[in-house]
């Protein structure tokens, strides 16, 4: 008997009509000879309402008890879920994050998980029941707190769920098809994936594709989940992210897709003394101000001055804090003067084919080059290619690359090797 | 220092407003230099919403996921209180019924508190911080599973937890300004009692008096946790529920109210064979039913028939299922006929002062036949005295006894020995 995990989202439960759509889906993998486990997120704008109400009685509230307000939401929205399944005649059971045996860290409002011990769903799935759990939601270590896991939490919740349970499978239900080759509100004729590796998967979320956050991808790649993305309106197959790139053969590794990503903005700190620390000095400013760097980018320092600059990006949201810690710190670090710029947007290319073909960066840059866009920055790994472009250049970049590469439609963009591109 | 319990009910909470107003409230009770444990019902409708949410997705909901679902109410409540004391520059943090140590019984809906071991408010107290116990909730000693209270549960967790931690003090917020020798919508000239007795309280509470429910009152007995029942509109005393009759002077004893009841149908079942063993025929078939009964009255048999009849007092909402049980056993326990009348209403005189005055029970019969009000069943014990009449007699009964024992304005109800009362 196959173990299946899913999750729905808010949306799709977002009211009693939905819930009822739900459980029919649920009911149906039951009897399908499935042992059933279901994560699901709050309905819809509950969250939103509950935050509202936060701030309404209290302007900078304490983490722990956002904590305790936020997980109602999952509450509701599971336990109504396993209602609208029993009334399909099957039994169910809802439990907390707590209750089903996620162990989290501390960190209010961004726990992470360190360990997920599902004794009682085990026992509910031996009685027969399909098991509901709060997604987003664990109980602290040390504190015995309630805690939330920050953005993607349901989805982190459902793959670390099936990795305790050992599951064949987990579904994730979303509201697109499936991921596709680049945003589909961008690029028209951007396709569906059939299947991602793991490693391909976290690029493309650390590059912004936003369907799956990085962390749950991460976890599925540390204990082998096979996550499958698929829309909660269609049975249509989504996309199997599963299985390691090392693992494709290479004359069958392709180019996956084009990530793109607006929510950054840029820093450089100009002329750093060329000298071993300096450096240091700028990134641990940054960290002390609990802010994380993306790409970092320092070049070759000018001979004549033997000064450097280091341009690192960072999300908007923490542009200020940045600005403002560095600017405190001048005098003791010693640059001259710090420039930033929120108008950029990041385009990637990513995929296990770059790996054995050259020449992909040189078509990059030519297809920038050739649509009249500037590149500000580069930045690569393996298997992506990162640049900084004007974020006004960002959706024409995202579609002459997919277009470069033959991305759309129906066929497969494979980089063949000897064309020279 | 001073343990202070606390508890608001949920139009206390209704919105962010009066969150906030019933927050600078505790931090008041705090500062004047109190411990202080809050226990918060669900915001306003919020309990009626969620009941109707499960009934659109499942006509009959399981009451595991029931509780699992309302529960949800009390954690947003505290946890939003939590935070409005935080932002008048105090500590507070919210528990679960179930972290905070209520332990109860499995009964889903209608759960019973076997013990109270509040650890960890114990704990958050001793570190300077206001502690807020979501009421209304437990759970459960053998499933583990979370479990609501029944009716009056707020009231009930409250008391308990005073009970548990030794409190000074249990404070009842509610929106009347105590308990009154009648309810004021009717009598208008009802005047607020300063004190009352246990005991007294527990037959008001049992004959409809509807500001304090019945377990609630049994607890604060048992473990002699004075109440003090009050408005959350004011800072004026309301009335404190303490003590017991037995150290009420016999000189001093009064008569403290008028309690009247419209929820209840009556039920005769004629023509039993008076012989020993048909008249619990008749209590077992009820209770088998799971219908609790109130006012049982059984006279003397017909000397030439030999048979009996049984007058009992129910629910409304259990008249159906009692008739229905009955009619099924009629032959086989025997009786003749069943009769049943549902515009039935029951008025109560309680006070300690009865038990050592004669004449109470002749002048409440004369007054209400100088009403021209029909007594259909009189039901005593030591401190009361209840009677059916027709329920659209009922407030004209609740006024004439009021005023025929003097419970009105500022005079106190003595009954005065040798006045032939």
């Amino acid at each position: 008997m196959a173990l299946v995990v899913q999750k729905y989202g808010g949306s799709s439960v977002a009211s009693a009509e939905r819930i009822r759509r739900v459980a029919e889906r649920i009911v149906e993998t039951k009897r399908a000879g499935n042992d059933v486990v279901v994560v699901v997120s709050a309905m819809g704008d509950t969250t939103d309402e509950l935050l509202d109400l936060a701030q309404q009685v209290c302007p900078s509230p304490p983490a722990r008890e956002m904590d305790m307000l936020l997980t109602s939401g999952e509450r509701i929205s599971n336990s109504l879920v396993a209602m609208a399944i029993h009334a399909f005649g099957e039994e169910a059971r809802s439990f907390t994050g707590s209750q089903a045996g996620v162990i989290t860290t501390g960190a209010h409002g961004n726990a992470k998980i360190i360990d997920v011990t599902p004794g009682r769903v085990r026992d509910a799935l031996d009685e027969g029941s399909i098991v509901l759990v709060a997604g987003f939601q664990g109980v602290s270590q040390d504190s015995k707190d309630v805690t939330t896991l920050g953005r993607g939490g349901s989805d982190t919740t459902a793959v670390a769920l099936a990795a305790a349970l050992n599951a064949d499978v987990c579904e994730i239900y979303t509201d697109v098809d499936g991921i596709f080759s680049a945003d589909p509100r961008i690029v028209s004729d951007a396709q569906k994936l059939d299947t991602v590796s793991f490693e391909e998967m976290l690029e493309m979320a650390a590059c912004g594709a936003k369907v799956l956050m990085l962390r749950c991808v991460e976890y599925a790649r540390r204990y082998n989940v096979p996550v499958h993305v698929r829309s909660s309106y269609t049975t249509k197959p989504g996309t199997m992210v599963s299985g390691s790139m090392e693992d494709i053969p290479v004359e069958e590794a392709i180019l996956t897709g084009v990530a793109h990503d607006r929510s950054e903005a840029k820093v450089t700190v100009v002329g750093l003394p060329d000298v071993p620390g300096y450096a240091a000095k700028v990134f641990r400013a940054v960290a002390d101000a609990e802010i994380n760097i993306d790409m970092v980018l320092q070049n070759i320092s000018k001979v004549e001055t033997g000064k450097t600059d280091i341009t690192f990006t960072l999300p908007k949201t923490d542009l200020a804090a940045a600005v403002e810690k560095l600017t405190a710190l001048q005098a003791e670090i010693g640059f001259s003067e710090m420039l930033f710029n929120e108008e950029i947007g990041k385009v990637s290319l990513v995929g296990a084919g770059m790996k054995s073909h050259p020449g992909v960066t040189a078509t990059f840059c030519e297809t920038l080059a050739e649509a009249g866009i500037n590149i500000d920055l580069i930045s690569t790994s393996e298997i992506r290619i990162s640049v900084l472009v004007k974020d006004s250049d960002l959706d024409d970049a995202v579609r002459a690359i997919h277009k470069a590469f033959d991305l759309g439609g129906a066929e497969e963009a494979v980089v063949h090797a000897g064309t020279g591109r």
